[in-house]
């Protein structure tokens, strides 16, 4: 890390690329100002076991959520904030003005407190909103048959240069439930997804720091962490090292769920250096407002809470506009009642004054706010059950219905929505809930937290949800909300956020495969080629978190030699059968075998060769 | 643990009881001298957060694998082995002889060789076997309509007490694929499904330690847990103790998987201390006996292996006797060719003989020596595939219709028989398994490893595997072998093997759950409702993993006192969605609500009322 005068404490900040990868950019198209960012994994030469001959192995190039942070060649100061790379794309659109002051009185008064300033991000920049009478979401430039510069760098980054690879094995074709995954993303094509609703471009034209990606069901499954400053305050550094940490092992969104004091001064200096779209609940934050008091509650507060979070950047909002007041007493015969914080928030503001939800009376006034600043909805399931007893019922299922009534309206007004989904469900009532959102929501995103498929497991929820947000992602879920081992226990730390986010993302990766995404599986094949080949670094190196499979490894053969030895630890030199099976293939390379009739002869002559070699292969 | 002169140190062998659980035993009926152990969780009251009153709270009994160590009233002397439960039982069927010396060359070898008396289990018994012309199998006396102690202990063992539950919450119907799955299991059903060759109690008549389980679609999903010494020895103590730990944390079985020197003593050791049923892979063994040269194996060394292990007591042999010498060059063009051990054993010993598998050959002879102790077979996947790029492929069915074949025969004797499958097989593909193995088996129980979805993150495949292991759980795969966190890496430690386990149970119960399996979701309900009630000693105890759970709440709310707040660390007292919903839920029950009318009413009343109070709900 490099260390500057305003900077934080040398090492707070992770900064150390990945082992053998170096990050690569690749220029846009029709727009050449793009750069997308990827990670090249360099591979090291296959060695034939008889030969000695050397054949290179092709690099494998990913999909890198790390941003700036594993570029060596990136100065960073997170006083500073990372570089804004939308910004011009923006600007170029002609439809913002950028305003002299914050909108939001809480933003001022919070700005002129002179007792904040020593925590205050010093470069604060005008925020800027869209003209008047404009409307800046990414729906609304797609159904204008507008190609933005987001939608190409999604584009290119979905197809993690597929156009290279040259397959090394048959690609399993997926089965997709009804999801229609082109066998190479265009950029027209995110379009017309966007503009039919089926994908959402989180994108808030304050937050030009973030490298697009985009949510749908045609598109990679994308993992969501969540973050936040909690009673216990951590530092501002702490915080924006969380927010790094998870997008360094694959986060492709963060939440920042943060309640307690300064909650408006972290999250400004987590927006400028976050590479990866930032949802909130402000709902938690207008609560903070009121002392926790929920029958205190306005819309005038809440308004107020959503202008000064859109205006620092904030990419989609967490709305509970679906708990309504007649939903509520379906909750009372559940085992575990109302499980989402501001589901039950909603749930007691409706109870203490005997009236409709605010959240859903001002929807269209929420929406007149959003499509200003290209703020997309994540409309929250409050209702979602806490336990496999309560999953998929009456209140589950009304309040979604409710949801798919508000996607309507949001589209209509185009500003972008997707669909928040549950909780705990069993594992054979997973679908339903993924094709009763398709139906409801007209297939706008779903995105799921987990679900978990037991609740018998504390401690190991992040592999019970696991479970379920593959089954989901299969089935066509957008995101998928990362569960850490500490749910239901305890604050994760940062081994559980890495432990969560690596979870989700081969829960992620699972689920891509079983959709058949063209290219997901050039990954695993590299990887299991590497393993087959005894090219250990390689194998490290391909997975997910490269550093514990190489701990893992080491506990039991630590040696350097160990890591180029053609056997391992669980089986040693007698027990190979990587080695073995090599040979039958080296033989049947050599013999050019085509048919079985040609292996069954060449297996004659093998047969004698082997024999007269004796138990070589045994080295 | 009681310590005596002979006794291992004290601490080795892990002994203490879990937190507010107590060992039952539930007498049989048929077979009144049956004591089937389980263990039932005592919980706390709960109380009324408005009127304080106590209600008490049923204990929860659950299906338990921890044989003896877990009951403080019973002696453990890994010396003396644990009780021999069966042994009456197997003796009372007059059809077996007890021999004067063992059978195999090898074992008498062994037992002459006073270098190794100081590693010898002392009581060694002498071993039983069928009386001439006899078959002792389970299968062989559920053919002609004897219900076995066995078969009645594993009807009570399965119900777990669900007559006793007085159910919380509607029961979630799962989906099933075809299984049958009786509203009770009684030991006629469990008598009718070993007929039917559909489902298998692993239960050689020498090793009588072990508490009878079974292995079927209709019955609860097992979990398998592989313990075994390699190279680098560890003492025998550690041997054992890797056994009674995997059972403690829910292995319903175990695998000696052990290579190198010692290995009969080892097993011994094992076998009289395991509660469970022991699996191994003989031709590991006999491959010892040959220096690791597989051309040199033969049938007599492999036939002489088979009674020595099935004299000791191996419940089931893994024999790849599906590797036929004309499927081996259909590995040639895979990634990751032949990954299995004893596959690749095979595939070279065919290959360098030019031969058929002499496991193939000699298939009826093995079944004339298994029958004789009523060892079941596990018919070897030796062509699984090593990645998702190999799977489901023309190697992999051709083996596993070999393997329906030999089902047959095995029936045809009156051997109990299940079949191994994979391995590395994306989720989309993985039903294709379980549908293909039921019809090409016939129904005989399938018992697979993970499979593992992805190849890329090495580390974390026990997840990666545990996804694919709850999806076919479901689809009727009746017992899961279980991945560590050090697959592909290392060797498993005992906290990897913990981790492997509860992860298993937790699919495996994951899959009952959406199987339907009566009673399975009573757990899941009674932990729902402590977490939602804060009853936090009671919600780690119903836990799969009670320590850790526990540990992981101490983590940030460390103090004894907030065990019993009334809130948690994850969203301190202001957020609470818990209070609210309890709140509403107090609100049905005071006012008797029975349709949606009422309550509509009643929450105008409660409106009132919440205003009146304030914010007192946040106390």
């Amino acid at each position: 890390m490099k260390t500057k005068d305003t900077a934080p404490k040398e090492g707070t900040i992770s900064r150390n690329p990945f082992p053998n990868s170096k990050k690569i950019y690749v220029q846009g198209d029709i727009h050449p100002n793009i750069q997308v960012a990827m990670r090249e994994i360099a591979l090291s030469d296959t060695k034939d076991a008889m030969t000695g001959k050397l054949t290179p192995n092709e690099s494998v190039t990913v999909y890198d959520t790390s941003g700036p942070y594993t570029d060596p060649n990136k100065d960073i100061d997170i006083h500073k904030g990372i570089n804004p790379i939308r910004k011009q794309w923006i600007l170029d659109r002609n439809d913002v003005e950028e305003l002299n002051q914050f909108t939001s009185t809480y933003s001022n008064e919070r700005l002129n407190d002179p007792t904040l300033d020593h925590m205050r991000f010093s470069l604060l920049k005008k925020p800027l909103r869209a003209k008047e009478g404009k409307n800046v979401t990414q729906l609304h430039y797609a159904k204008q048959g507008i190609i933005t510069p987001e939608m190409e760098y999604i584009a290119i980054r979905e197809n993690q240069r597929i156009d290279k690879i040259t397959e090394i094995s048959k690609q399993h074709k997926g089965e997709h439930f009804g999801a229609s995954i082109p066998s190479k993303i265009t950029a027209e094509f995110v379009r017309s997804e966007v503009a039919r609703g089926r994908a959402v471009i989180p994108s808030n034209i304050n937050h030009p720091e973030a490298e697009p990606m985009i949510l749908g069901r045609n598109f990679l499954v994308k993992i969501n962490a969540n973050i936040g400053n909690s009673a216990v305050t951590s530092s501002i550094e702490e915080e924006v090292e969380k927010a790094v940490w998870a997008c360094r092992w694959g986060a492709d969104n963060i939440m920042d769920l943060s309640t307690g004091e300064n909650i408006h001064e972290t999250r400004e200096w987590i927006i400028r250096n976050s590479p990866v779209p930032v949802g909130t609940v402000p709902i938690y934050q207008a609560l903070e407002k009121v002392n926790g008091v929920a029958e205190d509650l306005t819309w005038e507060i809440f308004r107020d809470t959503l202008i000064e979070q859109a205006e620092q950047g904030v990419d989609y909002f967490t709305i509970h506009a679906g708990v309504l007041l007649r939903y509520v007493p379906m909750t009372a015969k559940r085992v575990t009642g109302i499980v989402s914080r501001g589901g039950s928030i909603m749930a007691k503001w409706c109870l203490a004054h005997h009236k409709e939800n605010f959240l859903y009376t001002h929807f269209e006034d929420i929406c007149a706010i959003l499509k200003q600043y290209d703020v997309a909805f994540s409309l929250g399931d409050g209702l979602r059950p806490g336990s496999v007893a309560d999953a998929n019922d009456d209140a589950q299922f009304a309040e979604l219905e409710t949801l798919g009534e508000l996607t309507k309206i949001a589209r209509k007004q185009d500003v972008q929505c997707f669909i928040e989904g549950p909780g705990h469900v069993p594992m054979h009532m997973i679908k339903e809930n993924m094709e009763k959102q398709i139906e409801v929501c007209d297939e706008a995103p779903f995105y799921t937290l987990g679900p978990l498929t037991t609740d018998i497991a504390p401690g190991y929820d992040h592999i019970t949800s696991g479970i379920g947000a593959a089954m989901i992602g299969w089935y066509g879920c957008a995101m998928l909300c990362y569960v850490t081992p500490k749910e239901h226990l305890g604050l994760p730390n940062k081994d559980d956020v890495r432990t969560g986010v690596v979870t989700y993302k081969l829960a992620a990766h699972a689920a891509n495969l079983a959709k058949g995404h063209p290219g997901s599986q050039h990954r695993d094949n590299a990887l299991s080629k590497a393993r087959f080949e005894f090219r250990w670094e390689d194998q490290f190196n391909l997975g997910l978190d490269p550093e514990l499979a190489r701990e893992y490894h080491d506990e039991t053969l630590p040696a350097d030699g160990a890591k180029i030895a053609h056997f391992c630890s669980m089986c040693g030199p007698k027990f190979c059968s990587m080695k073995i099976s090599q040979e039958v293939r080296n033989f049947a390379a050599e013999n050019d075998i085509i048919d079985d009739e040609v292996v069954q002869k060449g297996m004659e002559e093998k047969s004698k060769e082997f024999k007269e070699k004796g138990s070589e292969v045994y080295l």
